[in-house]
Formats: C-alpha cells, sequence, structure tokens
C-alpha cells in the first residue's frame, strides 16, 4: 500500500510518501516541504497548501493518507495555524475519496523507534535506516511526514478500517444521517 | 455588496447572506446552520462542511466571504475544531477566487451594537431589527453569521482592499513569491 503521510504546519508543512506493506521494509516515493510565508493573507496560505497537497494526491494517487493529530499542550497561537493546516490536509485526503487517520505524536515515535517518547533526531535516524536513505532527509521536517506514512503502512490501515467500520455503525443507528 | 458570513464550528456552523452598502439597510438573503454529529469521523464531519459551504459559496455567488476569527481565549479542545471549521470556510471562499476577511467577535458585536462587549441576545436582537425580520433568526447561531456579514457590508470591505494591497505589497517584496 502507498500511504502519504502529512506533519501539518501552516509555516512548513511536511509531506512524505512511502510504499509498503505490514512488516516488511517501506521504500521511499518522495518527500517535500510545503512552506508558505507568515506574513502573506491566511487565505493565501490555506488555498496555497490546498493546491500543493491536492496536487500531491494526485501525482503520486496514495491509497490512504495519515496526519498528526493536534495537540492541545503546545502554544495555543501555534496550535490553531496547525489545527488549520491539518483540516486542509484531510480535506485534500478526503476530497480524493482517500481514507484518512490520525496517529499522535507518541504513537508514530513507537512505530518507527519503539519508544513514544523518541526525541527528533531519534526518528529522523529511525527513518533513514528504515528506507534506506544514504543521509537524512532534508530538510528534516520531511522526515516527520515519512514516519507517519511509515506508521500507517505498518499498522496496516487497521485504525482506519476500524475507523470506517465504527463510522457506518454510527451512521446506521442514527438512520444513515452523516 | 452581497456577503457570506460564517461562524465556524464543526459541530454547528452558521452561515448567513446579506446584501447592502455601507451605512445602508441590509437585506437577508439566507441563513443556515450546517451541523455535523461530534461522533462521527473528523474527515467525513470536514469534508461535509466543505460541500456545504462550497455549495452555498456556488448557489449565493457572494463578493466577498467573512469568517469569524478564532480566538485561543477559549476551551482549547473547542478551538482545535473551530480553527478546523475556520480553515475549511476560509478554503471555500479563496477557491472560489472570492476575498476572505475575519472580524474579530468584538469588531462584529461594535459593527451592529455598538459595543464590542455586547452579549449574544443583544447581538440577535439588532440583527433581527436591522434586517427588519418579523422574528430573530431560529436557530440563534445563524445570527453571529447574519451580524458577520452585515459587519463586513459596513466596513465596505476596506478591511479586505488593505489586506490585498499588502499582500500585493508582500509579494513584490518577494519578488512575486507567494
Amino acid at each position: 500500500m502507498r500511504v502519504l503521510g502529512v506533519d501539518p504546519g501552516l509555516t512548513r508543512c511536511g509531506v512524505g510518501v512511502v510504499e509498503g506493506r505490514p512488516g516488511r521494509p517501506c521504500t521511499l516515493i518522495d518527500y517535500t516541504v510545503v512552506r508558505s510565508d507568515p506574513g502573506d493573507d491566511l487565505a493565501h496560505r490555506l488555498l496555497n497548501l490546498d493546491l500543493a497537497l491536492t496536487e500531491l494526491v494526485a501525482r503520486h494517487r496514495p491509497d490512504a493518507v495519515a496526519v498528526e493529530r493536534v495537540f492541545s499542550q503546545h502554544n495555543v497561537r501555534t496550535v490553531m495555524g496547525t489545527a488549520q493546516a491539518s483540516a486542509v490536509a484531510i480535506l485534500a485526503g478526503a476530497r480524493a475519496g482517500l481514507p484518512v487517520q490520525s496517529y499522535t505524536p507518541s504513537e508514530v515515535k513507537a512505530a518507527v523507534t519503539g519508544s513514544g517518547t523518541a526525541d527528533k533526531a531519534q526518528v529522523t535516524a529511525m527513518v533513514t535506516r528504515l528506507l534506506r536513505l544514504d543521509a537524512p532527509p532534508r530538510p528534516a521536517d520531511a522526515a516527520d511526514a515519512l514516519a507517519l506514512a511509515i506508521c500507517h503502512v505498518w499498522r496496516g490501515g487497521i485504525k482506519s478500517k476500524l475507523a470506517a467500520a465504527t463510522a457506518a455503525a454510527v451512521a446506521g443507528r442514527n438512520g444513515g444521517r452523516l
């Protein structure tokens, strides 16, 4: 399965695409960082990000999109931009008809390093090793997005299947109302 | 000018459309509340909201979209959903090529009631009076969206013209890079 991972951010949004199967090594397809200028109008920034992510989804035709879940522990001002960027990323997947799954930072860290409290350097080192790259991904923001994509491949899309089943059950309970 | 105002929310998103000119009474065109079930998958909820807002923009063909600016003072968990809904609303306007302007709750309250600290009942009462409605808008969530739209009409889109000029200046300074 091919997975497009997104580490959401308004100023720097990491995107990583990998292909693989649960329990097998993954292959790197692509990675990039979508940037926008903090001085720009918010509508321009969100539209830019939407165009870039929609184009990446169309180009790489992933089977699923994995997005890092936004947490409230951070600086509240930053969290709002990150929440807005994550909405754009989730929409880019959903509009393409793809399953979209969120993972917490600790789930991603645990998947690629074995520890939910691993630091950024450890995650980057493991992503570099797992994808058999000659050097760590540059810019570094892309490493987290690749880790997210690897995490989703290895979990075999299980969470998204559960989510789909739950959504179907909820829809049934509500008489099909979305 | 015709303005579509959005009071963003994931569970209840108020939308109001009015037409008018600065300093003149506004006319009500439409209002509604887009709802989603908190038990549903986030991707479904955002996609639903995107489809609904995109359809409303296409149907009413406003000249501008006004969205309430999300504030960090509230409960952080709620703020993240509101921030994500606001991103969907801003994108729906930007994707249609429309100017999108944000207003703080106090700017909106000041515009329609004369006081930045007016309560919800006062805003609803003034919206009802200003649009010459026989009864307050139901559901009440729509009143804030209508107040936003009235606020934008009365400010004559001045803020969005300033924003566009600033954006153009920034783009020029950066050699046209967005």
